[in-house]
């Protein structure tokens, strides 16, 4: 399994490392590779109109509802090889170790197109489709080329008409997600796995400081509108004020300042926020505190500043009775299942919204992700697998989960 | 001669503005549309190894000596129309202004192919020719797309082993340059034109500060080494400093976060430094005092940091004889003549390794350069043409002048 992560991380749009957006040409490679691992297994995949990888493991009956088990495939800038792709190639683990037994509900295998954002500054592409919540706003959207998502889409192959179809159907039992922490508390709790409760809710925004571009030779210290210094010195307060409040982070990842040449003042800066919390009430207070300072940054240095909301994800609980199961099955692998909120945002918390979704975490060593040095251990990978098959075992012997299906397709 | 220069601003490599890097292919259409203003004065232009557009007016009697005028044709991104410009323009009109009449001596007009640094990080790649220091590290120094100076000299269809044959011979009596001044100063003493005494000192440095990239939702704050959160406490301090001295400007005016995420703290942050002033002293203790600076900052944050010196340039007088005619030229137009430190590097400063050098300044309307918004006042552009032409009598008029060709040629 860690081979496969680390041959998928092979396919990248950069040549400095792994990068895999939305339905880049690399994702091409990606898709064949997995088709190439689920043939075997019987196992036909397709590409949904949203770029999500799917395919069918089928059930001991035709006719029988589904689960879904998978994660996404595309990645952040210079990535690790584990982050979404782990979850992918562990669901195919999976069918691979039921050896041809069939359950009593078929298992689709899915890779999401597109999670992080990178591209289109909007994350969940594909999860979203799912859904029902592609919608024509965001195929509008457009990356830095100017390529709206719908274009990306058709130029890609795929047809944006048949988005609707990509909708979970009324046979659908429910979503599981096997995804590393991408934090250090498992690594701390020296715990190989965790069942997720909920998922933090999320604040994104981007920002722009408007000051005046100058030469930087010519222009004394007092007669500037440094866009950048006013930046730097907001910056520092987005730091002190996530440090001031327990279980805040709040992060500036991305930054440019314009025109962005070593002899000119910057007129211009446009950076990004990213704010987090399990309350909402906190998180929204936060939100509301940067962006009073950022104001009252700009009045002496005579700069303005305008904030533009990119997404305002609210908290969301994982579906009890699947946690429950989770818990169980990673006891039956002798280990601890410690509880957990999860800072990251995932597929799992767009799914949540139609069909009953929950996640089992996998250690991050060091807490390290989105960064090439991102790892799993290989007895954490074997715990998972066993977890997983735990699960399938009980869900296919629960009456509640036939209940839950039965109520479903009523 | 306005219309002129906005319609060189026209020719542009960027959608959004005008940019005209070294060699870049709107560079082209900016040599086409110059010859076509030179040859109805009988000037043929060439564009010499370098790249520099030069077209020589011929004197009385062949075998004259030369005098250069010019100024830069390559621009900083979203640029003003007359940066650089206006003095190529302004010296063709000078040649129009001759209405046919000759000189005891060759006007070659000069349209230099990089002052600014843009493409290369290092400025002057076109004056440096001049004087024999466009030299093998130059030539190897290569852009973002991996291009050395060398390529772009052949890719662009010429010859560097020719680079020797664009110096300036023994022929040459000197170089004078008008320019926009590109700060506030002749527009709060409300005059037009300035003579330049000196051009301040200039460092540029290339900072790197080094953390580890992780993921912004799942990391909390005090695990963090977030990169860019130590650069923004940098640039702050730059600016205190940079206030605390008279005459001292530091500038931060590049700056690219690595990954450059939203939802991933930033592992890396390059920027550049750009500091000045007109002593040496003070401009080379300022910047030690700030790469102490950016290593304080760095220890509590288990940040490293990295400087590398792009640019170390004296600061330079320039030629007394040509500064004193300037002066007398301007105070003819009925105008004071400031004596000014020019706190932009010019091409003049590389000229006057080799050559007596010496500029006019124009006042630039609020200050304002590097900027689309950069202007200047018509009635200022026609007393810098009358200076010229009082200028050329008076050199074609001087004995000391004559006298400096004289030793120049023995």
């Amino acid at each position: 399994m860690i081979a496969r992560c680390l041959r998928l991380a092979s396919f990248s749009e950069s040549a400095e490392g792994t990068l895999r957006t939305f339905l880049c040409p690399a994702m091409r490679e990606c898709y064949l590779e997995i088709a190439g691992w689920l043939k075997p297994l019987g196992v036909e995949s397709r590409i949904d109109a949203a770029g999500n990888l799917r395919g069918v493991y089928a059930a001991e009956e035709p006719g029988a509802p589904r689960l879904l088990i998978g994660s996404h495939l595309d990645t952040v800038p210079d990535a690790g090889a584990y982050d979404g792709i782990l979850g992918v190639v562990l669901a195919i683990a999976l069918l691979e170790e039921l050896q041809g037994r069939r359950l009593p509900f078929a298992i689709e295998v899915l890779g999401f197109s597109e999670e992080e954002g990178v591209r289109f500054g909007t994350p969940f592409i594909g999860s979203r489709a799912l859904v029902g919540r592609l919608d024509d706003p965001l195929l509008e959207t457009r990356d830095p080329h100017g390529i709206s998502v719908r274009s990306a889409i058709e130029q890609f192959g795929l047809s944006p008409q048949e988005i609707p179809q990509a909708q979970v159907g009324s046979d659908t039992l429910g979503y599981i997600e096997f995804h590393i922490e991408q934090g250090p508390v498992l690594d701390q709790l020296k715990q190989p796995l965790a069942t997720v409760e909920a998922i933090a809710g999320q604040s994104r925004l981007e920002f722009t400081f408007s000051g005046r571009a100058n030469h930087a030779g010519t222009t004394p210290m007092h007669l500037r509108r440094d866009a950048l210094a006013g930046a730097a010195e907001w910056i520092e307060t987005v730091e002190r004020v996530a440090r001031a409040v327990k279980g805040l982070v709040a992060t500036v990842g991305k930054i440019e300042a314009v025109p962005g040449a070593a002899n000119v003042i910057a007129g211009e800066v446009r950076l990004t926020l990213d704010v987090r919390h399990a309350s909402a009430e906190i998180r929204s207070h936060a939100v509301s505190e940067l962006i009073a300072r950022a104001r009252e940054i700009a009045v002496p240095r005579e700069l303005s500043v305008q904030e533009t909301a990119v997404m305002d994800q609210p908290a969301v609980e994982l579906d009890l009775f699947l946690r429950q199961e989770i818990e169980k099955a990673i006891r039956k692998t002798g280990c601890s299942a410690p509880p957990m909120v999860s800072g990251a945002g995932h597929d799992a918390m767009i799914l949540a919204e139609r069909i009953p979704a929950a996640m089992v975490f996998l250690r991050s060593p060091g807490g390290i992700s989105h960064h090439p040095d991102e790892s799993v251990v290989a007895g954490d990978v074997e715990k998972a697998i066993q977890c997983g098959l735990n699960l399938l075992d009980q869900l296919a012997a629960s009456p509640h989960f036939c209940k839950s299906l039965n109520s479903t397709r009523g």
